[in-house]
């Protein structure tokens, strides 16, 4: 049988090339080898936006608009959101009763996010036990494999940890989940810097392409090539590192090497070349993105099905749960 | 519309006299008054017994002998254990959003457990957050009235915060409960301490009338009565705050308190007294336990029709929940 998948994602906004490339490109190639589960974590947003709920059901619309267009595909995949599984809140709780709360307080993303983010409180109960809740995510559905970048080992960590734990109370029920290592590309912003929503420097999947040209044409580039006449280092440049995510012509990668450590092109011409590439690959995107607009009840359709297929292997999981721990049986 | 009660228990063993006196028959007088809600909250027992939950189902199973014994009704009363009911995990989630960490840390209650309680590793996540899984079973039934001894009234506190917290963030959902204050006799144990499971000094309401005498008989007295002539006090004496519970002829008060400061009866003669009317009052009780201890599936029927009735009131709350914070509507 095919090993399980999970991944999930928070619904801040629309999301970005930097998604694209850093995640949703490897879950639509996950689809084909194993049983993949997609979440929408809106319980997750919730804890930093408690304070203005109010956006968070639009964002979970684009979220999913933007995963159906890069093609998540609703009959190979398990594609819902977290709050209408109530499983999750269950295991939540359960988790919660064996997590040694140093566990949380020494986890260094927290103390770090607690420092950063500055405008919203975190201070919550639900803050500090989110690494219980992401536990939660992956092992309701007895998930084998999740799909990290580097930066979030730790969290899987403690989700292993959790398991063990359980397990070591209560009997084997839950797996550990094992890391799928994923490469993550660069993908800057207009600025140079990681391309984030909250730099606002973002491209979005589903801005137009006109909206891209605008994007990547002031997109700033290696600094040293003031005039035209300057030779450039593609090394250097935020528009090379794109070239090098949706450009798959090695020739022409050659010739944008050369030309523009000669002066041989200008960063205009080597923009447009991107733009080209940037284009072939979000036309059927677009065109899947489009499709879903207009066509919301289907949106509602896939959203509903994927609940109730999610819900099956959450229930299997909890009703395992509360058995070995010996809660009085509920049927 | 009758107003709403919610009280709960922690399944840890048999009930005694002190439940019985002080909660039980309140509860069973609430019954005819409110519109009642009894639940054996077996979440709360696992915070404090995760490392050893073998003893919960049998728990769970002793205190609704010793409830329907006192006389709780399910026909009146919605009796049901808390883990049949999951909305209450996903209320506890909801609420450990908006509760500010600094609430939980700073609950005296917590900070003194935590001291106590020497044998059992209380230092979880969960534990924590009891509070709030506290408001949560309360506030799940929009309960107007919880029936507490003055000890809990920091808890109800708590509840009272998050319902404004919460209907000031989302709107008015979830109606403050209201501390309906009961008064708590002094019932003492048999070594003339706060009758408690712990210091090994109960009376238990399964107890039969042989047990019962067995430990009156041996029960310590006003020490300064150390021979059948001395003088005593009832005042200083355990014997006689058990008779001010139990005995209700208020002529025998009147001889007693006589007979012992005179030293006009023996200490053995009052506790006669004492157990006439403790076998009185436990007559019926003991033979509704004994009818449900020899009708398991009627056991069965009264918890599961239980957690039917309260999981739909608690879904109505759930749905107005999840509206008010927005998130993607479920059905
Ligand atoms: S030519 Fe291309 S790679 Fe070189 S600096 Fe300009 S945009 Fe960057
Ligand atoms: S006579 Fe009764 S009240 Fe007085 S000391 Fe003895 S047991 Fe207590």
């Amino acid at each position: 049988m095919a090993k399980r998948v999970f991944s999930g994602m928070r619904p801040t906004g629309k999301l970005h090339l930097g998604h694209l490339a850093g995640a949703l490109t490897n879950w639509v190639r996950l689809q084909n080898e194993y049983e993949c589960l997609y979440c929408i974590v809106d319980w997750h947003a919730l804890m930093s936006d408690y304070a203005d709920s109010s956006r968070i059901r639009k964002n979970c619309k684009e979220v999913l608009l933007d995963w159906l267009a890069a093609g998540l595909d609703p009959e190979k995949s398990t594609i819902f959101v977290q709050s209408h599984v109530p499983q999750h809140a269950e295991l939540h709780l359960a988790l919660s009763m064996i997590t040694p709360l140093g566990w949380l307080q020494r986890n260094p993303t927290y103390k770090e996010q607690i420092l950063n983010i500055q405008n919203k409180d975190l201070g919550t109960y639900a803050f500090l036990g989110y690494p219980v809740l992401m536990a939660s995510d992956i092992l309701l559905y007895k998930a084998e494999m999740v799909p990290v970048g580097e930066d979030q080992s730790a969290h899987l960590e403690i989700s292993r940890e959790l398991a063990r734990r359980f397990n070591n109370f209560y009997g084997e029920i839950l797996p550990e989940p094992q890391m799928l290592l994923t490469p993550t590309p660069k993908v800057p912003g207009t600025d140079g810097r990681k391309m984030s929503k909250s730099y606002g420097n973002s491209i979005d999947i589903a801005d137009s392409p006109e909206e891209m040209w605008n994007k990547i044409r002031t997109m700033i580039t290696d600094p040293a090539r003031e005039r035209r006449t300057d030779p450039g280092d593609p090394e250097k440049c935020p528009v090379w590192d794109l070239h090098k995510v949706f450009n798959d012509d090695k020739e022409q990668h050659k010739e944008i090497i050369k030309g523009c450590t000669t002066a041989g092109i200008g960063c205009v011409q080597c923009k447009k070349m991107l733009m080209e590439h940037v284009k072939r690959v979000m036309e059927p995107i677009h065109e899947r993105r489009r499709y879903y607009e207009s066509h919301s009840e289907n949106l509602r359709n896939i959203i509903l099905a994927g609940a109730e297929r999610a819900q099956i292997l959450a229930q299997q999981t909890i009703d395992e749960i509360v058995n070995s721990i010996g809660f009085v049986p509920r049927g």
